[in-house]
């Protein structure tokens, strides 16, 4: 029987080194050349291509590749009827999603998205755009911008529908958010017939779980301690929104060992309200992956 | 009398340092901010912006700028109406043209313009592409590539349009160069009504003036020589595809001094051949501008 | 009620980067925009400035901040009336403390402190120098130093007063260090009347316990082992300087397994020892945070 | 009693990094000043050396060193007379051996070694080089080559024997291999005299076996999930291949927790198997080190 | 007869690394290792220290140097009695002067010098600050800023005095210039008894007359012209007012050659109307030295 | 006929840099792609490689290449038979010579070459060495050093050989020069037969005088300046050294225009007496070549 390959494609440009990274924490190593497009998987299963986000719902649709890792916003934009396998929460500067919004000028006329009827806008989200403005009732002219697009109002265009993560570029521009019409994650999605494939399929899906084991682990932290016997009672119900915690008898048998996995932003909250219901010796480590 | 005002696109990208050095040898200090998109000339009366060349072209067409710098390529991309002032020789690596060809992976079936009937072909070039092929008599489905293209053959596409300077990334991808369909210099254009101004035409035909005595000066230096008396018409007749040398007498009445405007390359063949014609004291030096 | 704000100050220059990783490890994202001043917590509750942390003292002290982390060093220079919240155990250049040394030329007939008398003396830490020398009974001129110190004797002082950490600057300018006047760690300092706020004593003493747990955590792992019955006793009484380790059951009932808290630095020495007591399957692992 | 000394060579250059960071990993930090080659260890029984690789063999061999760290081929080509102390799998590039391949232009005649009769071949590693073809009873000139190896052929040599680590430098040349001759990692050495030393080595083991532990947890990880009670016999016997997973039981009677060492590459395939055995709640958390 | 030595001190920080290139361009070569500050001249007679631009006036003043190039603020701030040998036309930032400015809030109440009556001031330059604003009868609270002056109001101080540029990062922290209390470029001081000794005297106003040579060079070219002998009345009253052009015959005797020393900013304007005068053939080269 | 070639062998390595740009002065551009070891001239009658300076006189004596540029300590380190065709005045760190050095210890009993008896010496330059010290009747063992020399003394060699520019490499790591053996400069060096070949010697004659024609230029300068017609006298006395000075008539029939090409380094000396003498509007100017 013939050997079976998984034809992926991974977004070259902005999301590539976090996509490898993540890739890599899920346990697959990826030989990226300098020059070539081809990353090596240390998995004869997969063969690879680096594709710009923009295209890679284009060639998953089409069926050049079997699946593909792009940002949601580039999925919308190409209208690609693909399957979305997983949403994976990052985007192009960290763990939190990206936003496009329409801004304008901050002394511009234009308050709220009614005003744009009969504008001009720059985007490089041109498709989208559309649709979302017809949705709204509202005619404007929307013209592809080849980038730069932040410096185009007001000379060049009355209004901009561009990529934000902080704002503060569109601040040092002097302009002013009125709308935000999309935000954005990476996905990892299928094409169709590939995703009826059973094989194919099962393959995704685990390549889709160590994923997302590998991102759940970015956030999150495991934390022991030691507790003595008359607070366990009270300890155990300050985590008590956690699944079991594994408890287990100390060489000291006035003392029990208590180990969570636990979001690392409530740490700093928990440990002081822990420490003050009994626990002590705390320990906390960090993880590779967190896989439910 | 309010004063006037030259607006002036500048492209942004791969052509922007070697345009705002060029503009410098010219007399033009431009102070470009990091982040900001609009260049400051010390000069009043020109108010400049950076843009993507391939925007160029249509910006300047509709009017928003008076005039612009761009490739050639792009002006025949966007199909716009606009004046030529100048042609600048350089391009993306230096001063000479960049090309456009059609290239196939190296064992492709097409050898020729011809066998791309009914083939696929991704590029960033795209209605320049179409067009051409038309003129062929060529039927071929002509995709926009987004960057990377020559990544795209043999699963991709079949054939791609991608710019070249030595082949060299060609090469390492694997790629045969079947036909050259474009070579593309920067040009200096103008948008018709500005033209049609007095006070901008003559302040662009000046500003062209200069950014070519400035280019061509790049490929001259300036080349001096003491020359006896009887060997006087030998050296001037080696010399006499030039346009009258700048002779003058030495102290020693018996010796002339030469001076010529030569291309830099010709001085390696010309100076051997000068000494066996009795010329000595050689002394060549650089130049910022070279204007007829 | 009004949401309570603690204003911290952070030190800007040579602590910077180590103090915004120590309190990410604690639990705090920072977000620190290029040129922007005021770093942003992911906790509401803090509002927080970046300010050098020689006048981070003074500002804690004078009560425009809350509360900050500077060195030792510099609150001593400013002889600031701060609360010490904590010492946290690093400094410029690692986790050890800095030293400010007297220094003089190889060749001076300076030898011990004594010989200063009337002498020239440069330095970036003018006050604490001079309450120093007098301190000892010896009258000097300090002058302030704005940098480059280790460059002026013999020239232009007869001796420093200067940072140093491995001396090797020092050395290669040919000084000779005559006595160590200051050892300095960072160190989290309270405004007075912030400390007697009963909701920001609470909160600066969270923090103070999450930066530390961090800071320990730099320097200890955890280290697991399986122990056989008959061994116990031996590998506890190598262990018996740590408190309570973790003891739990293996499946295979004539083993336990251990684990341990312990300086990084004593693994090599003890894990031999614990070999030939009989543990084994010795796995060691890092640590986020240790807290007691 | 005098304070014994352990002498170490480091190999300078390109394992250098790695080396390093390996003994920190190992529980040794490891001053290097720029400019210096003594490093300087955090153990006073330590006094360490940076020298080329291809000289540690032989300063071992003589006594100058008590032990160092280099390559098998510059041993193989010093044939030098060293105690092997241990084998750490790590080379030039990473986590696994480099070889030494005969190579030849890609149209060369040449296509086994029997066609290397009288050619010239150029090699850094002559003496090695030597050995092998004699070894094969082929005679050809063998010259010494400072670098720059692969660009020889066919001008300046007939074959080379040169390092390759994924063969991309020799395709780049147009060269093809044809027989590897070596395969190498980097070896922890020992001058036979210290070895009989015991107190020597006995620091020698256990710096072998700390080094030796690091080196091991570069590709294990340790893996934790909780198994229902009537699960726990499936999932043991997937995990069956492992010495003694450490179990305990969960507050919630009917759970078990699991804890394995296991390499980091086989947890994408285990984990599936897992899953479907009824395991869940996986935690996969990073290693320093891994002592059986 | 002993040798003299002429002491000078170079400016550590921002105005070293144009310094050491005027001072190149000027004809001496100074060799500067890293991590010494006794830069080296190729002048027997010279020796050089590098101290900060801020130092500088004081060890003139005190004869601790002989000469010293600095930035008139720092003389002013430091009040030091010293001979100005030169102005040199350059400072931080390229070769026009820096402003020393008052800056507040932009939304800040204080509109004009004067109400700063009473307020808290934060500047690096704290004694002419003070001197200035008591000249003004303004009485306010001037502190020392160790540095990032800008991020202080309107929290740590009410206004500050800062050196800017451009203004940008003034804006950038949303600050508003009120008033310039000082423009400052690079001064070459000398000690006043230094000054004295005539050959030291000498010695300074060679370095000095270079020096402005070198300066003077990088703002004007060489410009050349072939003119007719009809046109040239016409030519030389455009250029009227530079002294004496240099005119030589050519070898065609109707043309004359023409050349002149010029601005490189007036070349723009110039060289139309010289062609239109019926100048031709220009060529314009770069200059390393101009000496009146 | 068939066209000839000129094969040439370039320095890799400390030389490469150099010798690219001074060929480029020469009027040869260069193109070297990254990773390839043959750079191509724009001058179809030369082909070149890049091979080790070491290795270039072994190759130009064997036939392999026609000629080739090196330092003339690797052509005595190989006792090439090759034709000298020029002395080119720079070396690995400039326009001075290398220099080989015996040093040893600062505080080593050997004070002179007599001392060296019996002694091991470590060195890359080992054959010159050997005839150096055999020469002297000195007997000593000299090993080849595989680099880092001058970390060697003195545990693994008593004295070494190494190259020096300022001495300051070995002052750091306290070493003693005790005596200079060779001074090394860049050779143009060429095979014998091809140098009897009447083409190739043609053009390694103008490649050898177009280089040193630029070598000159880097060390020179063009200086023109005006006199009046009384002081002409006095003026050409102290240029009197310099080869006849170009002498043209000013407009203003009273002065003259001189211009000398002189030392760069004499100008600072010389300007200040040509003024003294009457001479005024000095401009200086820089070279591309310089020949004789």
């Amino acid at each position: 029987m013939e050997n079976k390959i998984l034809k992926i494609g991974l977004p070259k440009g902005s999301l590539q080194e976090t996509t490898i990274k993540l890739f890599k924490k899920a346990g697959y190593n990826i030989h990226v050349s300098p020059r070539s497009y081809y990353p090596v998987f240390d998995d004869d299963e997969i063969s690879s291509m680096l594709i710009r986000a923009q295209e890679v719902p284009r060639y998953v649709e089409e069926g050049y590749l079997d699946c593909g890792l792009t940002g949601y916003d580039w999925i919308l934009e190409q209208n690609a009827e693909v399957v979305e396998v997983a949403e994976l929460r990052y985007a192009k500067e960290g763990f939190r999603p990206v936003k496009w919004v329409i801004a304008v000028p901050e002394d511009s006329p234009i308050k709220k998205l009614e005003d744009l009827q009969g504008k001009k806008i720059a985007t490089e989200l041109v498709a989208y755009t559309k649709r979302y403005l017809k949705s709204k009732g509202i005619k404007a002219e929307v013209d592809f911008s080849w980038g730069a697009t932040e410096v185009k109002p007001p000379y060049l265009a009355d209004a901009i529908v561009d990529l934000t993560e902080t704002g503060s570029s569109l601040r040092a521009n002097k302009l002013r958010i009125i709308e935000t019409i999309l935000e954005s994650t990476t996905r990892f999605i299928a094409n169709k017939s590939a995703w009826r494939d059973a094989w194919k399929k099962k393959k995704m899906l685990n390549i889709a779980m160590l994923l997302q084991g590998a991102l759940t682990a970015e956030s999150k932290v495991g934390l022991k301690m030691n507790v003595p016997k008359d607070s366990l009672k009270r300890v155990l119900s300050l985590l008590n929104s956690l699944h079991s915690p594994t408890i287990s008898q100390l060489y000291d048998e006035n003392w029990y060992a208590l180990e969570v996995i636990i979001d690392e932003k409530k740490v700093r909250e928990l440990l002081p309200k822990l420490k003050d219901a009994g626990a002590s010796g705390f320990v906390e480590y960090p993880l590779n992956k967190v896989i439910p």
